[in-house]
C-alpha cells in the first residue's frame, strides 16, 4: 500500500493557503510586504508604520498612524503575576521563559479567549508590546535589577533598549533595533508561522497561536542562526583563519551556519541591510574586526553560491547584538520581537478562512497482527 | 503568476511522511496501533502497556513492563514553582494553566534541553507523568484544597483519579479512565501532532514540541468536541427532543458536534468503547438518560452517515466525564493525559529523520509598488 504515494518531505514546494502578506522570489531574491520592497522599508519606514502596513495592507495616513502607535503604547503593561513567574522560572533559558509567560497571559488576561476577528487583533497587537517587556523583565530579574518600567515618549525599538539597558539608546542605536524588527517582521509560511496556522486551524485562540510560535522559532534552524554565527565568528577568532575554517567544514561536508535557506536561491534581501549596519557599528565602536571575519567567510563561502549557499538575514544580526552587549540568549527572543506582527497577520488571514490543517502520514509499520497474552510474549 | 499552482487547502490528503506508529482505514473504520487493532487494546491491554508498544513497537514482557512502569511513577514530581505558577494563573482555563506549567518545566529542569533521542524519550516519559498532577494540582489548588500527594502504588489512570478527587477510585471506574486513555494515546497525523512534529522540525526541544501540542489541541475543531457534545446534550434535555434539535441544525447547515471526522468515513472504531462506558456508567449510577439522549442523536443523525458524519470518538466521552462529576472544562486537559504517548512517539519519529516542515503560500497580494512618502498619502 505504499508505493503509489508521493511522500512531500517537509512539505516542500507544496503550496497549503493563498497570502497576501508578503512576495518572496527565492530565485531572484526578492521580499515584498504588501507590495512594497524591504529594501524601501528599511530605509524609510519605521516598525510601527511596518505593522500597520502588514495588518491593515497599506501605509497609514499620519493621523492612522499615531492612533495605532498609541494602541501599541497603550499595551505596555503586564499583570503582576509576570513578574512573579519570571522569578519563578528566572534562570531558564529566556525564550523558555518568554513562552511561559505569553502562555500565562492567556490564562491572566480574560480577553485572550476573545476569538473573533478583532479579538485577534487587540491580543496580538497588546502581545506585539508585551513580548519586549517580558524579556527585558527577565534580563533584569535574572541580574538582580528590578524591571525598567517602560517609557511612553519611545518608539518600540528605542523602549525596547531602554528596558533592556535602563539607559536611553543613541538615536543611531534606536534605528538599527528598529531596521532590524521590520527585517524580521514577516516571512510567509517559515515553520513558526505555519505552525501558528496549524494552531488556528483547530479555532484555539491568539495566544496559544503565538506560543506555538515562540516553540517553533526556539528550534536553531529557525531563529537559532545568529547565535550559532557569533559561535562561529568567535571560533574563527581572525579573518585570516575564515578560509581554513570553512575548507574543513565542506571537507567533513558540515553546514556552514548563516548560508542557506529553504526558500532563498540568491541572497536573502535581508541581508545586506543588516551587513551594512555591522560595518558602520564596528567603525564606530573600534571593533572592525568582526565585521572583517565575517566578510572573510563570505569569500570564501563564494565557490558554494550556484549551489544556493548565500549569507541569509541572520548571517550578521548576531553580530550586531555582540556589538551591543547583549548575550547570546537574547538573540532568538530579539528575533521574536521582530516577528510578532508576522505571526499575527498570518493567523487573522488564517482565521478569515479557517480550515483543519491535517496532512497525512504514510503507514509503514507491521499489518494487523493478533493480540498475545502477557504469558506468550 | 497564480494560475498553474496547486493550493492544497488544509493539506488535505497530502502525505508528507511514512510513520509506523498507527494505521488508521478512514474508509472501513479502522485503527491499529503497530498492528494491533484499537478494541484488542481497548478490551485487554493498559494505558502503560500501550504507552510501551507505541514508543517501543512491540508488547512488552513483564519484566520490560515493570521496569517501564517503575519509570513512570519516578517521573511523578514537580518542582515546587509549580505550584507556584499555579497558584498565580489559578483563574485561567485549566488548558492555559497546564501549557503554562509544561513551558515552564522546560525552564525549571535542565535535562529539558537534552535534544538526543535519549534525551526525547526521557523527557517525554517525565512529563507523561507530570501533566495529570499539574492537572489535578491545578484542580485543588482554585478550589482552596492542597494538591493530592501522587500514590505509588497505583496504575496511571487510578493515580489520575485519586489525584483529581482526594479518594481512591473503584476499579471500574480506574479502568474506564484507563481505557480513555489507551483511545486517546494516538491518532496519526491529526493536528496537534503535526503541529508538534513541525515544532521537532526546527530542533526545537521536546519540552517546546509538547507546548505547541497542547496549544493545538485546545482549538474547539481538536480537543473540545467532548465539552461540545455535553453541552448540546444539556441543550437537548431529553430523548424525544433530539430529532427535533437535529433537523434544526441541519436545516441551518450548521454541524452537529461529535459527528464527521477528517479521516474517518466509517463510525470511528474508537466510539463503540466509549459507547459502552456511557451505557454501563449510566445505569450503575442511575442516570440512563444520558445515553438515551446520545442514542436519539445518533438516530436523528442515521441520513447522514452516507456523507461520512457518523459519531467520533469524542461523542461519548463529555458523558463519561460528567458523569464522574468532572468540570467541563478539564475535558481537554483529560485528552492531553491520554494523548502524551502519541505526540512523544511522533516527535521521536520526526527526530529520527529530521527535516523542516516549510510548505508554501501563493502570494496573491499587490505587485511591486513604489514606496509613498507620509505627506503623498
Amino acid at each position: 500500500m505504499t508505493e503509489d504515494v508521493k511522500i512531500n518531505r517537509g512539505l516542500k514546494g507544496i503550496y497549503f493557503e493563498r497570502s497576501g502578506v508578503s512576495h518572496i522570489d527565492g530565485a531572484k531574491g526578492e521580499l515584498l510586504y504588501r507590495g512594497y520592497t524591504i529594501h524601501d522599508l528599511a530605509e524609510h519606514s519605521t516598525f510601527e508604520e511596518v505593522c500597520y502596513l502588514l495588518i491593515h495592507g497599506e501605509l497609514p495616513t499620519a493621523d492612522a498612524l499615531a492612533a495605532f502607535d498609541a494602541q501599541l503604547k497603550a499595551g505596555r503593561t503586564l499583570p503582576p503575576q509576570i513578574h512573579e513567574i519570571i522569578h519563578a522560572t528566572r534562570d531558564g533559558h529566556p525564550m523558555d521563559v518568554l513562552r511561559t509567560c505569553v502562555s500565562a497571559l492567556a490564562a491572566l488576561e480574560p480577553a485572550s479567549h476573545d476569538k473573533g476577528e478583532d479579538g485577534f487583533l487587540q491580543n496580538g497587537l497588546r502581545l506585539t508590546s508585551q513580548v519586549p517587556m517580558i524579556i527585558a523583565a527577565h534580563q533584569a530579574i535574572r541580574n538582580g535589577r528590578d524591571p525598567v518600567p517602560a517609557d511612553p515618549t519611545l518608539s518600540h525599538a528605542a523602549n525596547w533598549l531602554w528596558m533592556l539597558k535602563g539607559e536611553k539608546p543613541s538615536a543611531d542605536a534606536a534605528r538599527l533595533a528598529d531596521v532590524d524588527f521590520i527585517l524580521h517582521a514577516e516571512h510567509g509560511a517559515n515553520a513558526s508561522s505555519f505552525a501558528a496556522r496549524v494552531t488556528v486551524g483547530t479555532e484555539a485562540n491568539l495566544h496559544g497561536a503565538m506560543v506555538t510560535a515562540l516553540s517553533t522559532l526556539a528550534g536553531p534552524a529557525h531563529g537559532g542562526a545568529a547565535e550559532d554565527v557569533m559561535k562561529m565568528v568567535q571560533e574563527i577568532g581572525k579573518p585570516e583563519n575564515a578560509a581554513a575554517y570553512v575548507k574543513q567544514k565542506r571537507g567533513n561536508r558540515e553546514a556552514v551556519t548563516g548560508f542557506g535557506h529553504r526558500v532563498y536561491r540568491a541572497e536573502d534581501p535581508r541581508a545586506r541591510h543588516m551587513r551594512d549596519g555591522v560595518r558602520k557599528l564596528g567603525q564606530e565602536m573600534g571593533a572592525p574586526e568582526w565585521y572583517e571575519i565575517l566578510q572573510a567567510v563570505v569569500d570564501a563561502m563564494k565557490p558554494y553560491a550556484r549551489h544556493g549557499l548565500n549569507v541569509n538575514v541572520d548571517f550578521y544580526s548576531g553580530v550586531i547584538y555582540q556589538l551591543h552587549g547583549i548575550p547570546m540568549d537574547l538573540y532568538v527572543p530579539i528575533f521574536a520581537i521582530g516577528r510578532m506582527p508576522g505571526w499575527l497577520v498570518q493567523c487573522l488571514e488564517q482565521q478569515r478562512s479557517n480550515i483543519l490543517i491535517r496532512p497525512l502520514t504514510l503507514y509503514n509499520g507491521p499489518d494487523a497482527r493478533p493480540y498475545l497474552p502477557m504469558d506468550q510474549r
